[in-house]
Formats: C-alpha cells, sequence, structure tokens
C-alpha cells in the first residue's frame, strides 16, 4: 500500500519506537506490569500529569476505555457520550457486553462535542432504581470529526459533571494532536481542566501494540465526586485490567513504547527532552499539518463538488463529495466513507493523516481527487 | 536481573521475532486484521494444521482462551477442566466474567491431566436446565505441571468428547514444548486428535505481545459436534474478538510474530524452513534441555530435602523443599511457590526454563540450590 | 391510596385471577414449569398464536423482554428500538447487563413508533465486526405513549425487518389494550403481521406476578431470517430462564394467572369463554374506556393551560400543562410526568387507566384538574 | 399428583400466605416496592433480626442469592463455596453469567458442611491480580443435604471470614427448617453469628412467589469488614434488584407472604403473634417432623437394602439404595436421585418432605417402600 488516508492505525511504527522496544529485550524482566519500564512510566506519567497521577498500561484502545469507563463505575452505572463516540459506534459493543455499562448517548452537533448543558437532563435520573446511574461523563479529545475541545471547554464540561456528581473520562486515542493543535502541554487538556480517567493512545500517535489508562492524581480542585471516582478507580484497574484480559504478559514492551513516544529515551540517562522535541508532539505536529495542507489544498481545488464539512483541527479532513467521485478516487487512495451527504449521491468522508504521511502523498491525494472530480 | 526460574514469560523475545516486527514496519497496512502479514498467516496456519484451519490472531493469552471457549459455546454453557487449569486458576475469572462460562471443575491428578472418565459424569447435566450445560473440553497442552499428554490421551479424550456431544479446546501456551517433547509437528497433537479449537501461544516461544486462536477444519474422524463446534467458532470469533477487546489495530505486528516462531521468514521467499530449523521448536526443545538439566541436575544433588514431584516432560521442574531452603535459594534467584509441601514446613515449587535459559544460568541456580540446603 | 393514575401496576389483581391462583392450590406438583397449568398454557398460548407457538411464563416484564431478546440474538447482538422503548429507558440497563446487548436507538416521533425506514440504517453494519451486529427489531405494542401500532403497520415494519434479515421483537406489555383499542385478536397484530418473539405481559391486565415469552410459530409467511430467529429462540429460552434467574419455582401460579386472563376457566370444563367475555379483553376495554372518558373530560374543560400531546388510543393520556398546576393536582391524586414541557414552566405529564380505574375516579379527576387550573 | 418426596417446591402454598395476598388486593398501592406491605416487612425485619437489618423482596431464590451475592462483593469477587452449594450446582450458573463471580469450591464433607480450615487457603490470593478476590463465604442452613450448622460453628465460621476481611453470605432457602431443628429463633442463626447477607426463603416453606434479600445490621461485634460489606450491600441492592430483573412491579404481593410467613397479619391489629404461632415456625416444624418419621420408619424397615446416609436435622432424608429398587419406588411416589451409590448398581436418593407432607403420606411412602424392596 503506497499511500492511504483511511487511518492513522494504517501507519507503520516510528522507527525511535521499534528501537525502544529493541533496547528494552536485553535480558529477564518481570512479567505482568511488574517491570523496571512499567515502572519508569509510572514515574514518567507523573512528571507530566502532575502528582498522584498513576498510569496502568493495557494492551488496545478499546481495552482502555472500557476499563477506564468500570473503573469509575458501578455494577448500574451509566456513561454520557455523544452518539458519535467511539465508545458508542466502533467497539461492538464493549462497553455494554464486557463492561455490562449502559451508554446515555446525546446527539452530538456538527462540531462532535458534548457541551455542559447535555449533561443536566441525566441528573433527573439519580436515585431512580429504574434508570442506569449517570456516573461518567466520556469525552473524545480530539473528537471523532476531527474538532479539539478547547481547555475552557473542557474545564465548563468537568466542572459541570463534578458539580453533578460524575466523573469525567477522556477518551485520548488522539489527545496528542489535540495538544498539537493548542500548543498546550498534555496536561492542560487534562489535569488541569478537571479529568479524572484518561484513556492514554499511542498506537495512532506512532505506537505499535498498547495503550494506557490514566487515572489523574488530586490537586487543589478536585471536588468530592471527582475524588472518589478516581480512588474507586485506582483501586480497581490492577483487578479489572487481568479480568477483562488487558494485561500483557510481557508488559515492558508496552511501556517502552510509552516511554518512546512520551519523550525521553535520553532521560534514563539523566538528560530530559525538551518539550519541543518530544516524540508524541514531533508526531502529532506532523499530522495535523499534512490534514491542514490536504483541507487547503481541497479548497484551493476550488470545486463545488467538494466541501470540507468540519473544521480541521486534528489530524482528519471530512468532506462531502459525489459518490461516485468517491469511487473512483477510492481506487486509487483508500480512505473511508463516514455519513450520508446532503443529497442521496453525495457521501460525507474521512480523510485521516498520520505521523508518516508526506507532503508527497498529500500532493498526489489532491492530483487524484482533482482528476476525479 | 540476571536469572530468573520464575516465568518463561520473563523471558526476552527473540532476536528473530524483533526482525520479522522490523520487516513489518516498512509501510502503511490496513488495520484489524485485513493485512497480508495476517494473511500470510491464515496460509501458514492451514498447511500446518490442516485444510480448513482459521487463525485468529489475539493480544494475549487469557483473550486467546476466552474466545476460543466462547466461540464454542452457548450462552449457558459450562466447560470442563481440572481444578488447575489456567483458565481456572489464574485468569482472574476472565472466562466467566468476560464470557459468561462456568467452568466445570475436576480435580487433576499428580501428572495434571483430564482423564476421560472425567467427562462421563458432567453427560448427566445435559438437557437439564438448572445445570450449565457441558458443551466443551479444555486441555492444556502441556500442562500447567509441565507434563504432557501423548497422542494417544489426546485422541481418547477428543473421542470420549465428541461421543458425549461435547467440543474439545486446547490450551496451547506450550503447545511447542509438548510438540518437543513428543517429537511431532504441532498437527500430530490438535488436528489428528480431534481438537476443536486451539490457542496457540506465543509469548512464552520467545514471542513478544500476541497469541493466536485456531478453529481447526474438518477432516474425515470430525463428528457431527465437533463440526458444529467449529462451525459456530468460526461464525463466532470475528464478532467476539473484536467485543471482548482482541483485536489489534496494527495487528500485522501480532501476524509478523506469530510467522517468524512458525517457521519461515524465508518463505516469503520461496523457500521453505525445514522442521528442524523452525524457531518454534528450536526454543522449545532449547526450553525442555534445560528442564532435563536443571531436573537431572537437581537429583543429582542426592539431597533428601529436595524432591522432584512430578514427571518432567516439558519446560518446568517441580519440586518440594524446605521453606526455609526455598526462601533462601529465591533470595539468589527468582521463582514461584506452586502449592504446600508434604509437611507444613515444606513447599512445591515451579522452576520454569526458557528459550533463553542458558545452561551457566542452570549451573549457577544448581549451586545455589546446593548453598541453600 | 383511594386513586391514582399514575400506572396501571399501582391497580390490585382482578378477583378471577385471585380465584384461579387459589383453584391451583390445592395439591402438590411439579416445579418448575413442569406442572399441568404450564403444560394449558402451552396449549391456550397455541390456539390463540397459532400452531407451533410456545408459551414460557417468566417473573416479570423485564424478564420477558431480556430473555426474548437474548433468546433471539448472538452474543454481538444489536437491538433496534426507539430511544422511548421501555427496554431502553426503565429497565436500568438490564438488556445491556444481563442480555450484553446493546441498543441501537432510533428517536422516536410525536407518536412513538418505529418506523420501516429507521431500520435500513443499521443494515449498513451487517458484517462490519467493529459494529453491534443488528439482529432483532424491538417494538413495543401499544407504545409508551398510548398509541397502538395498526396490523398494516406491523406487518411493514416485520417484512422490512425480515428482508434486512432481522428479527421482530415485540413487547407486548401493553398488548390487550392494543387488541382492545383495534378491535382485533391478539393473533391479529402478532402472528399475522410476522412477530418472532412476543414479550406478553399480564401484570398491567389485572394479574399479579408473572408474564411470558411466547415465541411464535411459523406459518406460510415466515422468511429464513426470521424461521431461524424463532428456532435459536426456542431452543434458547429454557435455558436462558434458569440462568438470567427468571424460573418460578411454583411455576403453576404463574401460568394460572395467565390462564385467567386468557380466557377460559370454564374451558377446564369444556366449555370455551367467548372471546368478548375473555378476561384479558374486559379489563382492557375498560381501561381503554376509562382512558377516552379522561380525554374527553379534559378536553371539555377548554382550558388553554392542558393541552392533550398524543392520540389516545390505549389507556393512557398525555398532557402538558404548567408545572404548578401539576404539583397541586398531583397533592390529590398520584401520577407521573413524561417528559419536559413547551416551555420551561411547563412538564409533559402522564395519566394512566387501569382495568379498576372508575368513572367516579375519572369524574373526580376531572374535577381536581379543574380546581386546579 | 397425591403424594410426592421430590422437593418441597412441589407443596401448594399455605391457606394463610393465600389469605394475606387477598388480604393485599384490595385498593391500589404503589408499584415496585414503595406499598406499605413492603414498609411494614422492612419494620418486621428489623424486628426480628435486629436494628438496621433491611428487606428488599424479590422474585425467587436463586434472584435472592446472586444479588445477595453481587452486592457484598466487587467485579472481581470470589465466593468461597461448597461444591455442593446450590449456588454452585443448581442455578445453571447464574453467579457466573448475571453476577460475573467466580465460585472458589471447596469439597464438601458428608456432612455438607463449609468449615472454618476451608476458608485460609483462599487468603493466599488476596492481592493477587491473577486470582479472583476471595470476598464473600457462602454458607447454605440448613445445608443441602439436609444437616443443620449449630449456632457455634457459624459463628466460628463468621469470625474466620471476618478476620481474613472476607464477608459472609448464607443461603437460608431453609433457614426456617434450621431454626426448627435448634430450637431458636431465626436471629439467633444469622443476627447473632455474624452473618452479613441473608437469603431468606419463603416458597419452600409455604409461601407462593418471592424471597427477599437481607442485609444485616450492624451490632457491637461487627468487624470492619463486615461493616464494609453490609454498607456496600445495602447502597448496591435497590439499584442490583432492577436491573437484574428482580423487582416486581407489584411487589405488595410478595410482602404480604412474606409477612404472613413471618408472623403477624394479627400483629397489624396490635396484638403480636407469639412464636410458637408463626407461620413459618409451624411449617418448618412440620416439615421436620415429617422428615424425623420417615427417617425412623426407613430404619424400622431393618433392610439391608436401604441405608440411611446423611444426619437427619431438617427436612429431608437421605439413603442409598438399589438402584433397581429406587427405580420401583419412583413409579409411586416421585422423587430425585442426588448421587452415586456405593457401588454402581446402588444410588443415593433425597426424600424431601414440606408443610404440607402428612403423616399418611409418609406411612404410605414407606409401604411403598417395602414392597419395592
Amino acid at each position: 500500500m503506497l499511500s492511504q488516508f483511511a487511518s492513522d492505525n494504517y501507519a507503520p511504527v516510528h522507527p525511535l519506537v521499534i528501537q525502544a522496544i529493541q533496547e528494552a529485550n536485553e535480558e529477564y524482566a518481570p512479567a505482568y506490569a511488574k517491570d523496571l519500564w512499567t515502572e519508569n512510566l509510572d514515574e514518567r506519567i507523573e512528571e507530566i500529569f502532575g502528582w498522584g497521577s498513576l498510569a496502568f498500561p493495557v494492551l488496545n484502545g478499546t481495552g482502555a476505555n472500557v476499563i477506564g469507563l468500570m473503573s469509575g463505575s458501578q455494577r448500574w452505572g451509566g456513561v454520557i457520550a455523544t452518539d458519535i463516540a467511539h465508545i458508542n459506534t466502533d467497539e461492538n459493543g464493549a462497553p455494554e457486553r464486557v463492561g455490562g455499562l449502559k451508554l446515555l448517548t446525546v446527539k452530538a452537533g456538527q462540531d462532535g462535542k458534548l457541551k455542559p448543558e447535555d449533561l443536566e437532563r441525566w441528573h433527573h435520573d439519580v436515585g431512580d432504581v429504574h434508570r442506569a446511574q449517570p456516573r461518567l461523563v466520556s469525552i473524545t479529545q480530539a473528537t471523532e470529526v476531527g474538532t479539539v475541545y478547547h481547555p475552557e471547554e473542557l474545564r465548563e464540561l468537568c466542572e459541570t459533571a463534578h458539580d453533578l456528581g460524575f466523573g469525567v473520562h477522556m477518551d485520548g486515542a488522539r489527545l496528542v494532536n489535540a495538544a498539537a493543535y493548542l500548543g498546550t502541554g498534555l496536561r492542560d487538556q487534562v489535569t488541569e481542566v478537571g479529568v479524572d480517567i484518561l484513556s492514554l493512545g499511542a498506537a495512532k500517535n506512532g505506537g505499535m501494540l498498547g495503550e494506557a489508562v490514566v487515572v489523574l492524581g488530586p490537586n487543589e480542585a478536585t471536588t468530592v465526586a471527582s475524588a472518589e471516582v478516581r480512588r474507586l478507580a485506582a483501586a480497581a484497574i490492577p483487578y479489572l485490567r487481568k479480568s477483562t484480559m488487558q494485561l500483557a504478559s510481557k508488559s515492558r514492551f508496552i511501556s517502552a513504547q510509552l516511554l518512546a513516544l512520551l519523550g525521553d529515551p535520553a532521560r534514563v540517562a539523566g538528560v530530559q527532552v525538551p518539550l519541543d522535541q518530544r516524540l508524541w508532539l514531533k508526531n502529532a505536529r506532523h499530522a495535523n499539518a499534512m490534514a491542514q495542507k490536504l483541507r487547503l489544498g481541497v479548497e484551493s481545488l476550488g470545486s463545488d463538488e467538494v466541501k470540507v464539512t468540519r473544521v480541521t483541527e486534528a489530524n482528519a479532513v471530512f468532506a462531502t463529495l459525489p459518490r461516485e467521485v468517491a469511487e473512483r478516487l477510492r481506487g486509487k487512495v483508500p480512505f473511508y466513507d463516514w455519513a450520508d451527504g446532503e443529497t442521496p449521491d453525495r457521501v460525507e468522508v474521512r480523510w485521516m493523516c498520520s505521523w508518516c504521511t508526506t507532503e508527497q502523498e498529500v500532493e498526489s491525494f489532491l492530483k487524484h481527487l482533482a482528476a476525479a472530480l
């Protein structure tokens, strides 16, 4: 496959991640997350996300999400999320089937975001035994449609959630892309705004296999509801990770990947990698930049047939175009449909960039698009 | 950690597996098991296990076991296994919690094996709605106590199971070690004896992350019960793998590992690797040989204090010794306790060898043991 | 509690149902649905719903719904239903938690009904492992907002479902009220239109404890998809009923209730009760008539403050009114809020009639309403 | 069925229970456990079991057990019980399938009892993420083989459990029979010995449909582990009861049955029923007395062919006899096999008495037995 805009999961692994795996391969190490790399990851996560934050490497993104949600919820819990949330649409019911959770969905707007006013209606169900008890709010950052919550939006969502007695989970499969867009660190979108439990993505950022659940440490802003969710989650995850089949035996190889992305093979030698040179950020910035280039290129085609439909903030471009154009283009470069278009003969598609998308690939794609129109 | 006999999961990854990962890292590839490596694995599995056999790469051994068991069972199913089966003792209830299965346990003898006569009592429950419906028999090869079922034993178990209308699942976390001991291929212990669903291990054999569920293809000996289990399993696994959170996005990196172990990086170039040079077999033979060396060394110490308790056939040695000796020895080289010993002051321990255990490590261990006695 | 319009579950049990319980109490009877009353119920259900239809008494309506849905679905199944379906809103996630099912919800219109065009979008997910596999459509008859699907609407829904390869479940908690409204028998809304699995309600119709799941027998119109769902369901329910804790030990007392409602205490003596005199119909007609009387009474108040919001077809009246009026009225006669009203100071309420609502109670309620306005 | 010794579930309902149902049927009452009868039951349970004890009526015994176990356990919990425990053998895996629990079974001795020393081995697994975390001990009183734990045995079990950090659940399907045997009240075997959560049976004691989960109130002996289990359970059950489909809509009819059995239709009029005249005790004493009469009768037959195998303390007699004798006898009076006998041609059977077994029935049974020998 020479080129594609189908998914950031189609990308290969960043060479520095492979190198980190090789370096972790030198000798015996305890299995099941008792190794030195996982210990180092814990330290690194605490540096990044603040005192008391805990990292739990898991095997994939669905696992990170479902464990994160289970950990902060009782058996009768409900999770408030948009109807386009990945946990609702693309995990074949894993939250329901493995977690026994009920998703309480809210129709997402064009920007794909959950709004503070979406939460309040669910508070009405608290204490009603006939209803799933809303317990967590799950936000995806960046969203499934390539938009990014600003820290102020996140803060307001978290405050509203905590005021209502709910905890906040963030599906951070593309948290790094959001950080690159916002020009902030990871902490600013997570710890500082009040998120309680984070699914920290790696695969889409240049990793190979594995992600992490992070339970945030308390700070001065932590409310009672929030502290309770974090306390329960931290106690639950070690057991849930095993019983939901997400504990790797050779766990060091997951932690080593995360360490490589989070910034500091060199740190072991006592030298901190400056923020700008950290791999997660370089990879995310590049993916975002390619999406911007792609978007500008699409717009500069000046075609009435192709309409960009969402703000391009992270690493995806969404557009509608005639179905037959989409099919011709797909014959050249793979990508996925997202939704129906404005009319039956049109379709909304998603073009996804990754850490390894090249400028040439974007340019070539634009030529194919122009030709298909 | 300079040396250990705690677990074959503590071992590093074999360099050829790392190399295969690197070679799989060259360009874009479809995610979620639609890649070329997974396609090649399917072919390879069919060559090894016979026509119609299907491979489904998953993330870890618990996942392989639970998906395998769910795939061949209804929601009201029961799984007959020994009380020491890994699925019963060391997966924190994943079969029950994720799979909704009930384990129907039978006390294992000293050899750790299930016997044909253990199956019959469960047939009495067939059709009784108050009882979990026995549907699958799960056998571990090599067993949890380092013994190996001979093909004739397996054939008899499978025949009895099929005669009773049950299917057969094999937990093959150490199937390779059994093959090395028996001097047979993998097929002889699986397809030829009538196993329906196999968890094919990789991590303990030099892999990094990932295993596979294999549904065996039919042959002339396949009974109706057996064919039904295989048909259901093959249809179910693609959906179960996703909904139980065991589908890797960058799945090519699991398939590449399995391909490297199963024998033929060179095959891509059209040259079959001779059986004797296949990595799975070399690694397994080495681990077994180290266990034999260790056992002989222990026995030649001539101490009344240390008693080898199980036949050493695969890559583990079990022995009882005084608890204080065990503690002194563990201070030098890590290993796990297995069970209580003959008297309260004695304990049964497990010493595990792996593909990378060296002769020097065994000798050094024996010296430490002699000193501790 | 002298009077109420809160729920048809607040009503007492019809005296003939109590009498049937007493008559079933004479001597020993096998437990767990092996008794004569359950056998008679099977016959009765076959008479009513047609050849090959099977009845499975269960303990309550949630049990009937969840077992019905599980029985016709695989572990990776999804159930298409409106967002206001009882299974989605008022069973605390039992379909998800006990059944491991994912609900695929569609926003209901003002009439509370699912439409054939709501089904098609889900067909797109068939075969996509990332998506819950749509397998069943669940319709509530009469709907949660007191409207009734006409047989032609049901037939079209069932045909569309079957054409798409889906089965059809009907939540018939108030099927009897729909039949009374339509002036048809039960079969005309179920067997004749193509429903595959039915939750047959009793408690709201004058019963005490217990309902039934009915799997419909095949007829000439049964499609392949439909036949497969029915076959799976009939085989599964005996086991699911026990394993989901819905099998009564003294099951005869559930079957006796259902027999009393379905029409023939006298039948044992060889005399069929004419349709018009069957208890289910008398009770349902009365409840519906009281709702009509209530609606007419509300409208004849001529107040601009109270607006009836839904067509009154079964036994419920929905209206919006000022919140403070609702509170004053509730101080006199209990009822439940249903939804927000047109403006923040208004609320939509539900007034429910039952088999034992009297004309005096309706008149008294109307006086209280007039006074509260 | 003129006579039977198969099950105490085959018995009809006691007339006073039917009468209580009728008396509860007079007018409207709130649904879903908000009614006056349930409120009265709460008071009654507090009188019987002590301050702070809470009653939660449910639909059947499996429901009471599974909700009780779930309520005191986390999602990764294990339940220690004998291998013959009803929850292990006769609920088709409901604890595993609905509750997601793992049963940690211990081989029962001839007396069917769990012993304090059976608990300790499980303490070793506490904190090991690979193991289900032992959280509750489940005891059946009277046991499945008709024996009765003495309060001193129960106290020792509870103390050991609490010392190990475990809570205690009692399956009290036949608690009343144990009390009748011991000559104590219910509290003496439950509250006073340290039980945390009780499944309180009714059906086998003359009830119709419904049982209760009771969470015991704290007293001076309550340990920290115990208090935590009770606190969690009391908070969880209202939600679990609904989400596991065990909440009756017309719940008053379950509570009314329990009130009738527990002793005081008259109490509403201010008169306490003396212990000796309470229905639960009269019914239980009678059932036990019939079992004693049966046992003595069997022994006085003086046949070498029939051997009583268990101490007869509650309402069951267990005996081995030749299989062909058993079959001849079963042709006359129904009963169930329990286990294999001493030799292949012999079988252990269970003869069960109930509140309505008559002396004539016992005598007639003995005649049939004598004839069959």
